[in-house]
């Protein structure tokens, strides 16, 4: 592993690997004691769009290593602003470090990156495009939560068609043999390649659908993505279709009693509320394994 | 101590273990010794206000104590923007991090912070509200230049309805048994109910003033603070308070000869530039308290 | 060496002292070996101005020596919204680290800085006065590229009247005696007086011409520097001039075949993108000399 890119750049050994290392990593943690194999080691966090969680996590698992961070999570501040190429930066920033991870609104720009830079780079999200980290570490809280991934129903809800981490997840959870349940409102729908891609490649079953009902009844799990509104031209129909798609009490009543709720955060209208209460919410856990999976990624590629 | 909140949290022992501990972080720093006892450990420091100084003094506090930090110092580059709630925020943050600071403009924000955060919460600022860790490097850097509290005439000067570090100090000086003397332009007095608590809780002298000459001829101490013009609908009648109430070479004329001044900083024109050169000037000095008091009160929490 | 405002503040020996560190410091972070002499120690990162290459550069410095960084890359976040003064802010930040470095928009700040500081200041750019690490790095360079400082025919194009590094620049290279080719457009050649102060001081010889051709025949080592765009009132006078003094393949046919070509970065229309291919390109080899340098500066202001 020279990059992290795309999830489609991964093995099914990879992502054990991987997800067996931030299970050490995590034990680790937990016990308190002091990791320090990234000493005298820099990490660039390079965010060219706004981000906490991603940004926080990646520098809390280079510093859990024992080793430093360097970044901007601002272009405007940058040499960017005078113009400079994104090769250019890559080139330079290069120099000051050990590591890359990258944060762009443009598809493939870390691709680009990874292409002109001689230290590994990580992609932390790109456009609409991937998000594979974000990938790896729900696939690991699912397997945290669930016990297993192979077999388990699992429904992605909301804006398929832009938001990014879906396209990585829904690749790994198809390596690993679960069932996928797509739930989007029309004209939201993840590209059709894309799923034809997966089933070609890992032969198992999508069901995809409008009706948020007929897709919630038989999940496992139950991934909600925000919707995108500021890629709606009017605001009346975005909030009219995040009220049609809202995760509420009333609907969990036809949910299955022990369905975990998953969210990619931070989330608006479409998960309500009253959930975090109930036995289902998970997506406050979920974050927790950000941590333990990053670091396992840097141990990875850094060895 | 699980968070620091409000001084109010505080009982007079507690303080004192704080003051007592930065004693010996002031020794271990002058010594050059290398403490190492936050190793492995992470403190987000969150500041949804502009800070130089508290955001600084808590960073260096938690470097020289071996630790590390992440955060962010502009909430326009955080998921926040998108619309997140506070409470989400921390529910987030908290999973990155062992330990976090928090600068909010919105009074109460830190309690709700630490309401949802199973990690200690310090409270570096709320509103005009409260200020504990700026009120306890006070206590301390008066201590250490005049060697005690108890007794001494303290004067607060300024907009002390206002200056939230004042409501902690006020709290703080009478618990450790000071004379305190108030001085503020009409109008902006502190609030009633405060020096109401105080005086019933602590059982000690309280004497306000609108008139600087009389509060200033009897004092030790000259804590001033500005006043926060941005509050005034019409700037020539801030300017107009601001130069009635300056400290001046002139004004001094009247002070004890041993007075010292203080100024949480920064200043503008309430303290004229003058002042020092004199013997009377010690707020730069004051500002070196910041890191071995803020070295204490992590160490506290998170032992 | 208190401080590092101007290259002038530097004999020849102290110059000699730092490329020497700086090549103990390069052998070193190539042999991975771990460098811990400033643990514990803080590096206060002032940027009063926008900077990728120089603050990324002093960051992993430091932090590469086993120290950590505070800073701010943008003064908006600070008090100095709030009107505050240089000096004041000096005065609370030394309190705060062990050594700060600056870099300000108006000349003269960093001297400014340096008079009220008890701990070490580093100029890391003031205005289009002095960036006295950028031209020791480009020393550094130099010397490690082509062997040797003393008779080399080095030119520099570009805006001269503006690019502070050539100000540094020109007075290290005279200090080790080479030949100096000033090459600019008319109207943006080098102060007068710079280059008399140049020739009485260390004797050597100067050629001034705005005739890129000529200047550039005899060139072992070509400096190439950014028009600065911002400072012409009509955007199609600052184009024609970029084009006008543009390196490009073709004007290489006439360069010696050895000719090596440094740019301070980032660069926009005046280096062809074509070059980067071929033999001549060096600045991105360049880039990596900041880290060892800086560390060797430092190094050096914390012995």
């Amino acid at each position: 592993m020279d990059d992290l890119i795309s999830i489609r750049d991964l093995k099914r050994e990879d992502v054990e690997l991987i997800l067996n290392t931030a299970d050490e990593m995590e034990i680790a943690l937990r016990s308190g004691k002091i990791n320090t194999e990234m000493r005298g080691r820099v990490l660039a966090n390079l965010f060219f769009e706004p981000s906490t969680r991603t940004r926080f996590s990646f520098e809390t698992a280079m510093l859990k290593l024992g080793g430093s961070v360097i970044g901007f999570d601002d272009p405007k501040i940058t040499s960017i602003e005078k113009g400079e190429t994104l090769s250019d930066t890559i080139k330079t920033v290069e120099k000051y470090c050990d590591l890359i991870v990258i944060r762009h609104p443009k598809e493939g720009a870390p691709r680009l990156a990874a292409s002109v830079s001689s230290k590994p780079v990580i992609n932390a999200g790109d456009g609409s495009n991937q998000h594979p980290t974000q990938a790896l570490l729900d696939l690991y809280a699912i397997k945290k939560l669930k016990g297993k991934i192979k077999n388990l129903n699992i429904a992605l809800l909301g804006d398929l068609r832009h938001a990014r981490v879906m396209k990585s997840l829904i690749y790994c959870l198809a390596m690993f043999d679960a069932n996928l349940i797509l739930i989007s409102p029309m004209g939201l729908e993840i590209e059709k390649e894309m799923v034809q891609e997966v089933k070609e490649k890992f032969n198992n079953e999508i069901f995809q659908t409008n009706d948020i009902y007929a897709g919630l009844r038989m999940a496992d799990v139950l991934y909600v993505c925000r919707l995108q509104k500021e890629r709606f031209s009017d605001p009346y129909e975005a909030k009219k279709l995040e009220n049609a798609y809202k995760v509420t009490p009333d609907l969990l009543k036809q949910a299955k009693d022990d369905l975990i709720i998953l969210h990619s955060l931070p989330r608006l209208g479409e998960l309500d509320r009253r959930i975090d209460d109930t036995k289902h919410a998970k997506y406050f856990d979920q974050i927790q394994f950000g941590v333990p999976v990053r670091m396992a990624i840097i141990h990875q590629m850094m060895r």
